[in-house]
């Protein structure tokens, strides 16, 4: 009772069978507690010690589940949520061409983004996904929507070297990007990060304007890059020299770069981007199912190079699942590198994780559970069929567990999944409203 | 009213917003019914009509659902369940010599098999799972499980050259695979097969007395063919020949083999596959889990050889997700094959279902919705946020759905799965049993 009397007040103690900090590396305590106020994580410690030292204004306890940090899903499309597979099984070029283009030319708007981002979020914390790196247009109405709904994001600020319905001219996106930018500044959720949309479709001159900003502003640059063999033969043919090399001329491969699939790449550049602090995304089921090719992820960990995990949008995906683009991770990796042992289930969790926020340039914010840290939490049930037995809790999370088994999310502090369900979202208004899109967007569809 | 007074009475009317048949291909059926009765499948046919020509004792009506066939696991180790996850990222040689081998070593008799197969059925029927192919020891405990808990199982009759918990000899693995076919002669949905481990671990004499028994039988012969590069090197070196040739010189190559991993083949051995009707199992997760290699889906598919789909063994998965197999199959043929429009949703989902059943000598019994085969069906809730909009039912299945969507279960016109609830499963009760082999299997293991 003495101690009673010690104890701090706190907002929230959150009591887990295991939790798994991500840093440091490799550990997983048991029946321990995070405790919470303001937002902010205070301290991670034994339940029992706990209790006695902090008196919690709430307390949570699952002593069947596993509290891991919120997911960070590194590259998404989110908008394109709306558009959820509207075009499967087909060519690339024929998927983008007589599908894609053509439905986003009638339904790009800040409408179809923000009701998007909506759809998105809803599935992302469903899955235990806290933050997401952003990559669309209209990143005005996905920051606003981002911060009405308590959803930590970094939104791209896109440039494309022709007209799109964001912006008609490169000068056009360079200040629509400064506008967004500015509006966003003091927002608690949303940052920005310049997002050129790929080495073949920026030019020098752009690519120049935005390492002078990015340096400026202190932001990132998130860029597809590599994604494909044909992009990187047709550099050669138009620039003499691999994209790599060229934004490397032109000054960008620096620790601000968030290069995003990396699926061609020799020895060289690998060495070039871990002696650089490149972050690469990886997005393994959008490489397979585009067929673009395959990321050499055991490769870049060796090297020491910082590795995050994106689902790209849900036109090639189809969800925003991070724990199945986790199993896909490790899985995909042994299968490449020819070995059982390429990438571990607690790499891959650190790629889901620290290694997406420190790609965002967040790694002080989110993405571990450490004291002085936001409180981005994700609590996984454990305690079903499905994942007994249990012999290694962190290979159980990437091999065997669902994103169902997802039961109580936080975003900074902020409770957002309770017990399974959404907090202040209506599922149903959501599902009635993508309802909608698919009517309007199936009438734009080409026959197959 | 007249049309009432010509109803017929049946058992069972399942009404789903689509029907997917699987056979004829690329069929989807909206708003349909289907009429069951004794077990078998009645009639499939437009909601209004089921409503008017049949009067049924139950109905299920799921207007936000898919009715598709039960999902067919073509290749497991279902007692191994009960080592889920017991040894995950190492070596292949280091997996099976230091972990897999010293724990079966310890464990293996009828109750570990009995209660593995136990833990197996109740995920496989929350998943949508009717049918599995099964391959360990102890056949007659697998087979007395299965039947006891009213779930479709092809048990395999183990053979393998060396003596195990099992038999000791060739004649003792030879006398119990008969004693077993016999035992399950009568049983209504245990069938049996011959399981010789694999080329590398079989005698010439004892494929010999395999291909003569199975011919009388007529049961399938269940076998890992081609599963690494290394056996296949390693065949060359002791037989002359690759272990397809030996096969084929053995007899063994025909429209009985269930050919299992299959991830090396040459443009020959795909021709003589397809020529003698041999059934295809892959085995996507667990061929990329141990690093085995890929298995040419598309051109084995293009072949016009049978593919089935199997999660193979808990310890190499880690789970008899038959959902994310699927996934992973369609996604996995699009990279290896550089070709997007690789192995399409549609061809997928046959391979779950139909491809499956055919392999296992069930091609008349199960694998489609159709009249006349018996009632294994699985409804799938397409009503969540994860699955909307949805512009294409099978792609949706394939690609965008977690197993865990999946709320009704029936094998052989029973009931198994009520609304996500498993019916006559106590799960707790599995739940603690599981934990209590974990301890067991875990104070066996060597230190990491």
């Amino acid at each position: 009772m003495n101690e009673r009397n010690d104890a701090k007040p706190c907002d929230l103690l959150i009591e887990a069978g295991w939790v798994v900090p991500v840093e440091p590396a490799g550990v997983v305590l048991e029946d321990h507690a995070v405790a919470v106020t303001g937002g902010e994580i205070l301290a991670v410690l034994p339940r029992a010690q706990a209790r006695a030292r902090f008196t919690a204004a709430e307390v949570v306890s699952r002593p069947g589940g596993v509290l891991i940090p919120g997911l960070v899903n590194a590259h998404c499309h989110n908008p394109m949520t709306l558009m959820r597979g509207v075009a499967d099984d087909l060519p690339l070029m024929t998927w983008l061409h007589d599908h894609i283009w053509p439905v986003e030319g009638k339904v790009i708007g800040p409408e179809f983004v923000a009701d998007g981002v909506e759809l998105s979020i809803a599935e992302m914390l469903r899955g235990g996904t806290t933050c997401a790196n952003e990559n669309y247009f209209f990143p005005d109405a996905q920051g606003a929507t981002y911060a009405r709904m308590g959803f930590r994001a970094v939104v791209g600020l896109p440039l494309i070297e022709f007209p799109t319905a964001w912006a008609k001219s490169q000068d056009e996106y360079f200040d629509k990007a400064l506008e967004v930018h500015d509006r966003f500044r003091g927002e608690r959720l949303v940052t920005t990060a310049f997002a050129p949309h790929a080495p073949y479709t920026v030019s020098d001159e752009s690519f120049g304007r935005i390492r002078m900003l990015a340096d400026q502003l202190d932001i990132p640059v998130h860029c597809h890059v590599h994604e494909t063999a044909q992009e990187v033969d047709d550099a050669l043919k138009q620039h003499g020299m691999r994209q790599i090399a060229r934004l490397d001329r032109l000054g960008l491969v620096n620790s601000q770069l968030i290069a995003v699939h990396m699926t061609q790449l020799n020895d060289a550049e690998i060495r070039l981007c871990a002696e650089r602090g490149v972050s690469v995304v990886h997005c393994p089921e959008s490489n397979l199912k585009l067929a673009s090719g395959f990321c050499p992820t055991e490769k870049l960990s060796q090297a020491g190079i910082n590795l995050a995990l994106g689902t790209d949008g849900c036109a090639s995906n189809n969800d925003l699942d991070m724990f199945g683009e986790m199993r896909t991770t490790a899985l995909l990796a042994k299968g490449v590198a020819g070995e059982a042992a390429a990438m571990d289930a607690g790499r891959v969790l650190r790629m889901a994780t620290l290694g997406g926020a420190r790609a965002m340039g967040l790694g002080e914010v989110t993405g571990s559970i450490q004291a002085g840290k936001r409180a981005d939490l994700t609590l996984v049930d454990m305690d079903a069929i499905e994942t007994v037995p249990m012999y290694d809790v962190v290979a159980q999370l990437v091999y065997a567990t669902g994103r169902h088994q997802v039961c109580d999310v936080w975003v900074d502090g902020q409770r957002k999944l309770d017990a399974g369900r959404l907090v202040d979202i209506d599922t149903d208004a959501l599902k009635a409203k993508a309802r909608e899109w698919q009517q309007r967007i199936a009438a734009i569809r080409p026959p197959r």
